[in-house]
């Protein structure tokens, strides 16, 4: 493999774009392939099975443009599908829970540690799994928060509605109200946003997180940690790239590229360059 | 075809179940097998050729199994495939827009017609077509409603959020705020629930619309008039079953049928049989 080759990252959509936005500002030389396969978006609802049979569709397309490497920059797949994806491909293989989960326990002392994300993120018990990796003594408590994709795709990430909704999926990690007007007491040490659309609503949750509980609580956003590992991997492998230049960033996605292309730069952070239609249709 | 063979209906989830407890009320003894293709769920925010090649996926797997006619239980797939559907299939096909659109130009007079649906209805512009199908005089106004489908999913029909989203959609079928505190002058005649979902939040439409305008609006909800169009069709046709037990019903989906059983009663109103799983693989 050669060290100029790009790296594949894939996500059942959108989301995954915050983690491309992580890379490029960590490794800015190295040249991205992003796969969006919104044709089936979102994951986070569908069964064990169908998350493993659409993620080694994605992942074979990639191997199949020559990538060195490949990111699963989704919750979802990174939980269900990363030892499928690793027996299948002859290919370094990076998903974004184990990173998280890193991060989280070192913020978290011995406190319990939340975790916000998809219904199939939390109930495959995946964060409990990579946080008991790190340490014997760190408890998690997950929370579905299924709403937070939909406003983030409808780009509505601002107000009461927004508020509210967070405050619910938030209050679970609280416990209840002693006196009515004073802080609750918080159960956990920090608050991991676990699935890819929730940095989105970060200032949202950090300012909701204070005034349930009357102090700061640390949200760990996995994207940035998920960076490090990837270097780390490209390093070991001796697969970083020797260029100076900034990458280049090839955007496909399996179903209208229009309407992906006007919602991107909001997720990637810059501008979004052409996007490409691609057909997973066998797969 | 044999008058005792069930009717076929399909949507791309649960929410074409509010149009199945329609039909069982309008028509007892009918049999009927329902196909939810929720691994594939939404198609509101898919392109029309991707909707196309799903929808003949379900109509085909529905014909196989010996269905007598076919009720396109889903707005999204009736805004955009009925032709090609009826084109490739020897079957009667009904779809909900033309019920529901016929419904409103009789409910709204000669005001405008407000709809709420997905993006993809909405701006399919399908609703448009059909109330122009009836009425040279009546104009639609489309508001594309896509967090009331995740509501629905997640069985968030009540409260502060539910309410706040169902106000800032409806709040495009009214003037601006000409005094504060004061109703609002409405611009359509009455508001359709162009969206197999939205059936949920009946009640709080109507209320809110009511708590905007100062006065009642009729909400329009296309089930209960496909059911009437579906038996007239079974009648035209000689397909009507003879039979006087009452019908029996197979619901078959595509993925998670365990999922599916344990939130469908909300939308079917009645017991849930046991949930089959097909697939859809090759479609």
């Amino acid at each position: 493999m050669e060290r100029a080759a790009p790296l594949g990252v894939f996500d059942s959509g959108l989301g995954g774009l915050t983690v491309v936005r992580a890379l490029r500002e960590r490794l800015p030389s190295e040249s991205i392939v992003y796969l969006g396969d919104n044709a089936r978006v979102p994951y986070g609802t569908r069964s064990r099975e169908t998350v493993i049979r659409y993620a080694l569709g994605c992942a074979r397309e990639l191997e199949q443009r020559g990538v060195k490497g490949i990111v699963v920059a989704c919750n979802t797949v990174s939980s269900v599908a990363l030892e499928v994806l690793r027996a299948e491909l002859d290919l370094p293989i990076t998903g974004v829970i184990l990173p998280g989960a890193r991060a989280a326990t070192n913020a978290a002392g011995e406190a319990p540690i939340g975790v916000l994300g998809t219904l199939g993120t939390i109930s495959s018990g995946a964060y409990t799994r990579a946080v008991a990796s790190f340490s014997s003594r760190s408890e998690v408590l997950g929370q579905p928060a299924p709403l937070l994709v939909a406003l983030a795709e409808e780009g509505w990430t601002e107000g009461e509605v927004p508020r509210l909704v967070v405050r619910r999926y938030l209050s679970a990690f609280f416990g209840p109200e002693e006196i009515p007007g004073l802080p609750r007491a918080s159960k956990v040490g920090c608050v991991v946003l676990g699935c890819t659309h929730f940095p989105l609503f970060r200032e949202l949750i950090e300012s909701e997180l204070y005034e349930i509980g009357g102090r700061g609580i640390p949200v760990v956003d996995s994207a940035a940690e998920t960076a490090l590992d990837v270097e780390a991997v490209l390093e070991a492998r001796g697969l970083a790239t020797t260029g100076r230049e900034r990458g280049e960033l090839t955007l496909l996605v399996t179903d209208m590229p229009k309407s992906f292309e006007s919602v991107a730069t909001r997720f990637l952070g810059e501008q979004v360059p052409g996007v490409e239609q691609v057909d997973l249709r066998s797969a």
